[in-house]
């Protein structure tokens, strides 16, 4: 080959190549409403007044959008907020680490902690750790999360997050950092809410990205005393204000009860919230949309872009919409609240008395990739409560999950991280599906005892 | 399918995708000099105490690997150091930006800059802006970058980042941000050096991740005037202590011109600097020590690890180097700086004279999956002021550098992005290369006025 061939060989594939410097280019309601989100509000924490602004953003979105009995339904929260956050190895090496506190942790000293660092492999052997032996020191818990297609790994990999500042404070730890509960390999750390047991003390905690816990690794694997310095300020605040912003397309029965599609409004404070949960909202609003395009539906549909996901229960957006709705019939809920990818899997709580139903959803998916699981569907965090008390009927549509944890709880979950494409996808199932169940005359209901709840 | 091998198949699929969270596992002299650069030293920044441990260690490395005539060289340069750095649009919308200040930056007044924010889409459109037009004022200037495979993009990309802010001062702005110059859609802008031309005023200078230079532009996009909060407390400081260190294997013939082989010691204070340069330097002194495996080579082999290539020129390591041994007499000077991905193109700058040698070059090369690309070499900053001086033959090793700018100058410059399979790449195709031109007996002299120099 010679050069000026080779040059436009080069060129050519300057412009072949993905180009993740420049945002993907989306249009459609769904579009519009993540774009929006992102852009004009931006990190929406639980009981922030920029999850406030979202609120307000929201209702006139939904009515914009031609929604019905649009509805900002406030409560009262504990919430938390960041602070200044720093780590850094002192011994036997010198080394910054790139460090995210989890929600509920308590502020170091003032002026910072300086302790030794507790090096354990997994959640299992901080377990193991004799009570006591933690005193005064700080425990790294290296609990690696690894992807898997359906999310299935949030439990088992998640729950060094959710339970493990708890099992070090109760041995006495002064502090804990844990490997962030997330796939990628860039130095965002993942934040999330952790929960102190009863009677526990709440300590300050923290997660460090993942190239941070290799790091340390290596270290702990030279098998010398490891010596950090910690500075967290973060910390809880009660009673702040939250709230959902509901809204329905009515049906041609109102009689009928209804069709709830759920997701979230607020966000870590981290990113903007684009695939956790913004694309959620943008999802079920234009797939309801997009359902009634050739006439109005049998059921009302109603949305639910609910607030205060991310630090509840006890009190969020689930626990609120079922109270203040519980005299409200609904048929069957059904939530998006896993990143933007496609959907591939569809699982079904349906009674067995609506076999037909099921099978009609079947057919209706799978020319558009989405074939029938078995098991049970569950649901999700903002429509739990309200699935619980009245025994909903439930669908779930599952999205592709292999990269949500590279994005998840990051500064990194923001709009160029949706694809327009998988967006519209999850638009289309959506809207198939609504247009099967919402169009159901007979009763719905789900299989005893399955799936759904809190 | 059924559930259980569903079930089956997505346990397999765990195991079979790539798992960005654990650390490659590497060996060789190349992996362990990353490995323990990384780890035992991490940032090292010119002029910086860390430089100078990072001085200390690769003197024992290379005496341990069995080098000779190991020194260090010190010199004193102007540095800079990095401070606070936050910035955050506070209308037409409250968002917060990921920042990080360009090297030589100097600082935002006490307090922080609130100021309007001007939009220029590329580097073009702020030269275009009226003189005085920007008093008071910050500069956007969103110029992207797009990925090539043989870095030649970061000229006029770069630009941007090298002349952007002098420009911006010359026309009055108080204060600069770029959009990075990088190729990657994470949360971590990429910093570097800047230059200010001579008489002109030095600014506050940064550079937004590219995902934040996305949500400005879209911001942009609406219309609305722009106002920032910007805080860079980063600045100069003179006369540092930055130093080289240089090792040797004899040859057989001392008195005949010896090769001379670059790389960078110092890094950026953001990643640990693994793939810039702790990599070139693992890359070189591991092919040295390959290529001798079967017999001490006819000519003497040197190793330059650099200081301060990242802030230098004027007094860089390439300066100090120059000076301390103009004489004596080098033969040919290659430099390995560009990260760790596989070589696949083979420049040479030899006379016609070299052809022969040139030609056994390439034959040692193609089956290693490198082939010849005419054009001149160009060798690197850390060996431009002896090939210039001394007008050396240059041979260059190109890099696949099509995912170079993803991490290059970020917190994302760690172990875990260098493939130890394709650093070993490297060194083979260094050590193949050595065993031809340090077993040369003639003259070795360059093409007439190609490449090289600074």
């Amino acid at each position: 080959m010679n050069h000026k061939i080779l040059a436009a060989a080069l060129g050519a594939a300057v412009f072949a190549s993905p180009v993740c410097a420049t945002p993907q280019q989306g249009s459609g309601v769904a579009w519009d409403i993540v774009e929006g989100l992102t852009t004009e509000i931006g990190p929406r924490p639980a009981g922030s007044p920029a999850e406030a602004r979202a609120r307000e953003w929201s209702k006139a979105k939904l009515e914009e959008l031609g929604f019905r009995n649009v509805a900002i339904e406030t409560f009262r929260t504990d919430a938390w907020t960041r602070g200044e956050e720093t780590a850094r190895l002192t011994s036997p090496y010198v080394q910054p680490l790139a460090i995210t506190a989890l929600g509920n942790s308590v502020p170091t000293p003032e002026g910072g902690l300086k302790a030794e660092l507790v090096y354990f492999p997994t959640l299992d052997a901080l377990k193991a750790a004799p009570e006591g032996s933690l005193e005064g020191k700080v425990a790294f818990v290296d609990h690696a999360m690894r992807p898997t297609q359906d999310g299935s790994g949030y439990g088992p990999y998640g729950d060094v997050r959710r339970s493990g500042p708890s099992i070090a404070s109760k041995k006495g730890a002064a502090a804990i950092i844990i490997r962030s509960a997330g796939t990628d390999s860039h130095r965002n750390p993942h934040t999330g809410v952790t929960k102190f047991a009863e009677g526990v003390s709440a300590i300050p905690s923290g997660a460090v990205s993942n190239p941070d816990a290799d790091l340390i690794a290596r270290v702990a694997a030279r098998g010398k005393p490891i010596a950090i310095e910690l500075t967290l300020t973060g910390k809880p605040f009660p009673d702040a204000p939250s709230g959902n912003v509901i809204g329905e397309l009515p049906g041609r029965d109102p009689s009928l009860p209804m069709i709830l599609l759920g997701c979230h409004l607020d966000s870590w404070d981290l990113g903007t919230g684009a695939i956790d949960d913004a694309s959620g909202c943008a999802i079920i609003t234009a797939a309801a949309l997009q359902a009634q395009r050739d006439g109005k539906l049998l059921r009302t549909v109603r949305v639910l872009w609910a607030g205060n996901e991310e630090m509840g229960p006890p009190i969020g957006g689930a626990q609120d919409y079922a109270r203040r709705h519980a005299a409200e019939a609904h048929a069957l809920a059904m939530e998006s609240d896993f990143g933007a990818d496609r959907i591939w899997a569809l699982r079904l709580s349906l009674d067995e008395a609506n076999a037909a139903l099921g099978d009609k959803i079947k057919a209706a998916l799978w020319p558009l990739g989405v074939v029938y699981h078995p098991g049970p569907a569950h649901g999700g965090a903002d429509i739990s409560a309200i699935i619980r008390d009245q025994k909903l009927a439930v669908i779930d549509l599952g999205q592709d999950g292999t990269h949500y944890f590279d994005l998840h709880h990051t500064p990194d979950d923001t709009l160029d991280k949706v694809d327009p494409d998988a967006l519209q996808q999850n638009v289309d199932v959506w809207a198939a599906t609504l247009k099967v169940i919402a169009n159901a005359p007979g009763e719905i209901a789900r299989v005893e005892g399955e799936g759904g709840g809190e």
